[in-house]
Formats: C-alpha cells, sequence, structure tokens
C-alpha cells in the first residue's frame, strides 16, 4: 500500500481492521504514534464476529512519510489496512455548498406564488416602499465572500478559481455557525479601483461584504473606499476578523498572567492585513504603545499613520511585553530573542515564528500559535450580529464587543473557546447587535 | 372580514370551517365562482367532530373583489371564515432561498478538512491544474442570474431591489428542477458598457451567467458583448427561454393542424427581447419567412438585420399564418383582425392582446396565451445540459434540441407539458448535453 502523491502535510484516512483482542486498537495508536504520525477522528465502519474495522484520520508530513507509517502498521500481526483514502479531496468533490429553497414546490400553485404571477405582488411592495428589501427577500442574511486570489491562506497569489474552494469552505462556515448565505464572488483583478467598481456594482445583492485573502498593501484602499462607498458593512476578515481574535486572546491572556493590557507595550511583527489590522483594533481598544517592524517601508509608514511606532525586529522583541508575529517566516524569532515573562503570540501558519513550547523554554510568561487564533471564532457572530441590527458598518466597538463575547465563553485556563462551542456564535452576534444599536451603526457608519 | 390593501390580480387564502354535510362544500365552491373567484389549490388544515376547516386559494381581480365574495361566503348557513391570509407575503418572508452546507460538520477534524489546514491541498490541485476547477468546487452547478431591473416581468423599470424576488424565484426553480445555485446578481446601472464590465470580472464565480429582465435594446447589446467575451454560456432568458417554449408549442400545434412549419409565413408582433429572441430562433430552426412589427423603428431594422421583413401590425395580421404577440398591449388584436385558420400566441402576461377564446371564435385554428408559454419549461434543463457539457456557449442547435424535448413531452393534444411533469427537465437537459458535444459547443462557441 503506497501513497503516490502529496508533498505536503496532509490529513490521510486509513481503512484497518482489527482482531478484537484487548491491547490491538492500542498497539496501532502507539505504532502510527511512534512513526510521527497525528491521530484524529477515528470512526467505526464494520463490525464483523471477530474484527472491527475502522476509518483512522493521521495526519502525515507528506506522502513518504505515511508509506513508512503504514510500514509499521504493516508489521502488527492483528491489524490489516484496507486502504488510504483522501477524505478532503473527496469532501471537495463537485464543491461543498449549495442553494436550498426554502419553499418546497408541492404543485403548481405554488410556483404561481414563488414566481410569476404571485411574486409581482412582493415586487411593488418592495419598489413602493424599500424598507420591505430586507424584509421579503434573503438578501439580510446574505454576505458577499470577495476575493481577488492575491493572498489565499498562506499560498499567495495562485488566482481566484485556486481560491474557490478557501471562499466555499468559508460559506460554509457561515451557514454551519450563523445561518448566513456566503455567496463567493471572484473578482479576476488586481486593480483596486477595478475591484471597488465591480463590487459597488453589485452591492446590492448583499447585506454585507467580506473581503478574504486579497493582498496587502491593496486590501487597505480596497476596504477604505468600499466601506466608504457602501451603506452595508464592508470588512476584511484578514484584516479584522484576525484581529478580533487576538484581541480575545490577550483579554484572556492578560487575565492569566496579570498583565495590565492597556499599559503594556505591544510589538507586531509582521504588518501585512493581519498585523495591521490587530494594530488598528488594539489603538481603538486603548492600548497606548504600540511598535511594530517589517520588511517594507510602506508598512512601517502604515504603522506610525496609526500612532503606532516603527522599529526594528530586535527592538520589537527588547521592548515589547506582548509580542504578535504574523509574518509567515517560520522560526524568525529564536529562542535568545525572547524575554522572561514575554507573552508571544506565533501565528504564522502552518509553521509558526517560534514554536510555543521553545518561547516558554525560554522564559515566556505565556506562548501560543496560530492553530488556536482561528478566526472563524469571530466572522460569523461578528457578520451575524450586525446582519440582524441592519447595521451600515463595523464599528470598532462591534469588533472590541466581539472579542469581550469570544474571551468570556473560553474555559478556565483557554485562550479562546472552541469553534464549536454551543451557543458560542450566537452570544458574539447578540453582544455585536446589541453594540450595533448602542453606537448608532444601524443610522451611521463610524470607525 | 375585510381586506384592505391590494389593488391587484392576487391569490388570497381564505380559512373556512364548514360542517360536515353533503353539499356543503360544494354549495361553497358554487358560491366563489358565482362571485367571480377563481379556486386554486385547497388544503385540509383541521378536523373536528362535525366540522373540517380548509384552506382555500381564491384568486381575484383586487381587494374589494374579493371583499364582495367573502360577503357571498358569509351568508352561507354551515360555512363559518376565519381568515384571509397572503401565502405570498408569508412565502417571501426573509426571502425564498438558503445556501446549504453539502458536508455536515461533526466536529474540529471536518472542519479542518474542509476549511484550514486541508483546503489547502485543493487549492493546490487547482492551481497545478485548472481542469481540476470544476471537479472540486460548486461552479459547475452555479449559474449568475443578473438583472439590472430594468424590465422586471411586466412591471418595468423598478430598479434592482424590487427585482430581487423575481431573482430569487428563478433560483428557486433552478434549484427545485435541475440541481442549478442560482445565484442572484443585482447589477445596479443601466449602461451595457458597465454590466458588460462587471459581469466580466465576476464570472470566473460561476459555471455561466442567465442574463434576466433587462430592458431592450440594452440587453442585446449586453448578451452579444458578453457572449463574446467568456467562456461559459451567455443566455439572456427573456429573449431565448421564451423562444425555446415558443417552438416548442409551434412543433405541437404545427402537428395538430397539420401545418407546415418551415414553409409557413410567422409574423411577430412587439420586437422587444421576447420577439427578437422568437425571430432568431425560427430563423435558425429554418423558417424561411419571418415577418413583424414594433412601434420603435430599431426594433424593426434588428429585425430586417436578421433577414426577417419589417411590416405595420394589419400586414402581419393579414399576410402571417403564425402570429406571435408579445407586445405588453392587452386587446391589441381585434377579433376582425384574424384570419380563418391562422395560429395565434398572444403572449403578454397577464392580459393576452387576444384572448384564446376571441381569437378561436373569429375562426384561429388554434389559439394561446401566455400562460402556457412559460420558460421555466426552458431554463432548468437548458442550463443543466450546457453545465453538465461543459459547454462554453448555448448555441441555436442546443436550444432546438430543448425545444423538441420540450415539445416530445406534451400529452397528445397539449401543446406544452406541465412544468411539473415527473423526468422533463432531465430529460431536456440530457437532449441538450448530447447536442452540445455533437456540435462541439464543449470546444468552441458557436450561434
Amino acid at each position: 500500500m503506497l501513497i503516490e502523491k502529496g508533498t505536503d502535510k496532509a490529513v490521510y484516512t486509513v481503512r484497518v481492521s482489527l482482531d478484537d483482542n484487548p491491547g490491538v486498537l492500542g498497539q496501532l495508536f502507539l505504532t502510527i504514534g511512534e512513526a510521527g504520525g497525528s491521530i484524529g477522528d477515528i470512526t467505526r465502519v464494520g463490525v464483523s464476529l471477530t474484527q472491527t474495522t475502522r476509518d483512522i484520520d493521521v495526519l502525515a508530513d507528506n506522502a513518504n512519510h505515511l508509506n513508512r507509517i503504514l510500514a509499521e502498521v504493516g508489521k502488527l500481526p492483528e491489524t490489516r489496512i484496507h486502504g488510504v483514502f483522501n477524505h478532503v479531496e473527496e469532501m471537495h468533490r463537485q464543491g461543498k455548498i449549495a442553494i436550498q429553497p426554502k419553499q418546497k414546490i408541492r404543485g403548481i400553485s405554488d410556483i404561481r406564488k414563488v414566481y410569476t404571477p404571485g411574486v409581482a405582488y412582493i415586487c411593488k411592495l418592495i419598489h413602493g416602499d424599500p424598507t420591505n428589501y430586507p424584509k421579503y427577500t434573503y438578501v439580510r442574511d446574505t454576505v458577499a465572500i470577495v476575493t481577488n486570489g492575491t493572498a489565499i491562506l498562506g499560498l499567495g497569489d495562485i488566482g481566484v478559481k485556486a481560491g474557490m474552494p478557501v471562499m466555499e469552505g468559508k460559506s460554509l462556515l457561515f451557514s454551519t455557525f450563523s445561518g448566513i448565505n456566503g455567496i463567493p464572488i471572484l473578482c479576476d483583478t488586481k486593480e483596486p479601483d477595478e475591484i471597488v467598481w465591480t463590487v459597488s456594482h453589485i452591492a446590492e445583492s448583499f447585506g454585507a461584504i467580506q473581503l478574504e485573502d486579497i493582498a496587502a498593501p491593496e486590501c487597505f484602499e480596497v476596504e477604505d473606499r468600499l466601506a466608504a462607498k457602501l451603506d452595508i458593512p464592508v470588512l476584511h476578515d484578514d484584516q479584522h476578523g484576525t484581529a478580533v481574535v487576538v484581541l480575545a486572546s490577550l483579554l484572556n491572556v492578560c487575565k492569566y498572567t496579570g498583565l495590565q493590557m492597556k499599559a503594556a507595550a505591544i510589538g507586531i511583527i509582521g504588518l501585512g492585513a493581519a498585523g495591521l489590522g490587530i494594530a488598528k483594533l488594539l489603538k481603538a481598544y486603548g492600548i497606548q504603545t504600540i511598535i511594530g517592524t517589517d520588511l517594507k517601508d510602506h508598512a512601517k509608514q502604515r504603522l506610525e499613520k496609526l500612532g503606532g511606532r516603527p522599529v526594528d525586529l530586535a527592538g520589537v522583541m527588547a521592548e515589547a511585553e506582548i509580542v504578535i508575529a504574523t509574518t509567515g517566516a517560520p522560526g524568525l524569532i529564536k529562542p535568545a530573542m525572547v524575554r522572561p515573562r514575554q507573552v508571544i503570540l506565533a501565528l504564522s501558519n502552518p509553521n509558526p515564528e517560534i514554536k510555543p513550547e521553545e518561547a516558554l523554554a525560554a522564559g515566556a510568561a505565556f506562548a501560543a500559535d496560530g492553530r488556536s487564533v482561528n478566526n472563524a471564532l469571530a466572522f460569523p457572530g461578528l457578520f451575524r450580529g450586525a446582519l440582524d441590527a441592519g447595521a451600515k458598518c463595523i464599528n470598532n466597538a462591534m469588533k472590541i464587543a466581539a472579542a469581550e463575547a469570544i474571551a468570556a465563553e473560553a474555559e478556565q485556563g483557554d485562550v479562546v473557546p472552541m469553534l464549536l462551542k454551543e451557543g458560542l456564535h450566537r452570544k458574539v452576534a447578540e453582544r455585536v447587535e446589541r453594540m450595533a444599536f448602542e453606537t448608532g451603526a444601524n443610522i451611521r457608519k463610524s470607525t
């Protein structure tokens, strides 16, 4: 059983039959673990008189690594490998989302109500009074997920088509967590002008716009101009979704470590979309001292315009009590650079700037990587709350409310809650909605 | 019980309790019929020892008319009115469609497959080989339904927001009849340039483009330019969906009347989107003599460019063996203008150019109005077939194949099949798909 393709870290589903004797399953897991495989879901797929067949998700570094794991498993006496499946591939076949009618058509009378001639009555209701628009259409539940394909995950500029699976994934999470219809819109241009122009012309189709995986610095201009132009919420998730979750994490970290966040010096390494988004939100939250660094001068200038202070990498590590890294450069932070009692969030995925265990060993008070800081904690509730309020924007107060709601849902000792925690996204949405009303975001736009 | 709003023909749902005695239900229907109400679905909603409660759909000319009907019903001894509901309004509340995940999220492992980090593997598959794009995304099932709100139903230029319920209705039918995800795209501009530009920039998001309720003459330019520019099917439904159903109808009418269609003179009254679309398809089908008329000179010139001959209204009625009217002008064709053995399709909705019974009384061999010629007979199968073939266009041969498939599904004596006929849309799709391959539409564009 040899896997031929795959040079990247991936989850493979290995189907095995095991004799029903004590210790057989345990021995299998020991073997996989000793070969360096990480075990995910285990699903029982078949039971016979003497054997049980299970699908075991195994995370391996690449196909060669998986083959080494399988070779070891193959040596076990009471275990038989049936095959290896790529469930990731299966789960993406023909896409991950679909439009479904909310009304079942039982006969021609139903069609005459939802389509011509009945629908004309609803068209007239909206034409006569545009406030009927969100009442009688799906728009108040609907968010465009707009990308131009220039910064897809950590893969960079791979084009809009290759970015579609991420947009569909986002849509799936929107639907699962907050009942929002996320519509992938691939905008095939790198010109901010053209993106703004295109999205403006179709904006009436949606209740809000989520910008996604658009490279810096274009993302800043696109967001600012669209937010100024449109009367619905516009939010670049790579900036603000990430920022909300970082703020939520810091609220808990500071609670656990006793650090006074507003008085602390916070250093940001990497001032791309995520880094600058974090700087903006921390500033809005009331952090006095924000320092930061980036290889690009224009990125540093942007920080300065926000009221932050550009320094170099050594400067950040020397001065900051809280260090947040979003560079995409694995291993950038050496253990020797870590100062005692520093808080370090090394967020680059899949490989962080410094591994949490290394940072802790070097004296950090707290350390985490990007696995826990998942912006899917924020965006479903953030948009749901904004839509429910009929908000014209998602202002900083709403983002901070989301961060506080997320932080409050974490279990004691955790910095953020589980993504699938019951009621989490609804609670975030409720806090955001309330804050939208309190800040008048349903009446006017503000930052 | 008085209904206060509604000046238009509408379906009201009247809830009544009737004593369980013979003749009570019959008497109720007689009363409604005598008062001029037309009865639709009847649903039993409650049963007690001595009474049955039913919801009865009643089509009335307006609210006053309904009130007159209710007054008559109120006089019946064993019948009690509970209330009147507007199901049309209820069925539109919060919209008629929603995005649904095709994958259920059971735990974090599932999220790591459909979203980060697992999704990166799929992104790379598509980036490495773009032919993977339709395999691993929802695009091959997805059609943009694009309108600019300038010709919504017969209501005219009521704007994109008021047009949304129609686009959602179309999406609902797409999903119900052929498993297609119809995404409403409201393009808020009247400039053909801007529509073409906007749709081109987002076209990668979709497997095909359906243009909808865009006013003539802009619709012609928008369709031609988009079809030339994009490598996916682009079809203006008001032109070609209607044309396909008209051709299907004529195939059966000619079978029943013995008329030789290709040799017949066909006259088209009203050369807007529908009229010109019909002229284009009949020309492609092989009709030699097409005459037509319109109030606008540029419309007549368009017909001439297609090889048709512009005449006046009297000329059409005097010369044509088959008359097709798409003017939006009720009663335009007077009985005195009808010639013996003419075939007359008076398609304007809701009120035709001449009522079928009047046309028949005046000597027509066959007459129908727009109720039977519903373009929802065509578009679900037409797009499904084109998408399944991976077609780059919907050419005339594919439209004719759809018309033939629709015609073949009509019951003996009917000109078109029922919209909900089992298997209809699948059969249309199969014929269209086959024709796409036969004409090479999966390889190159043609008209």
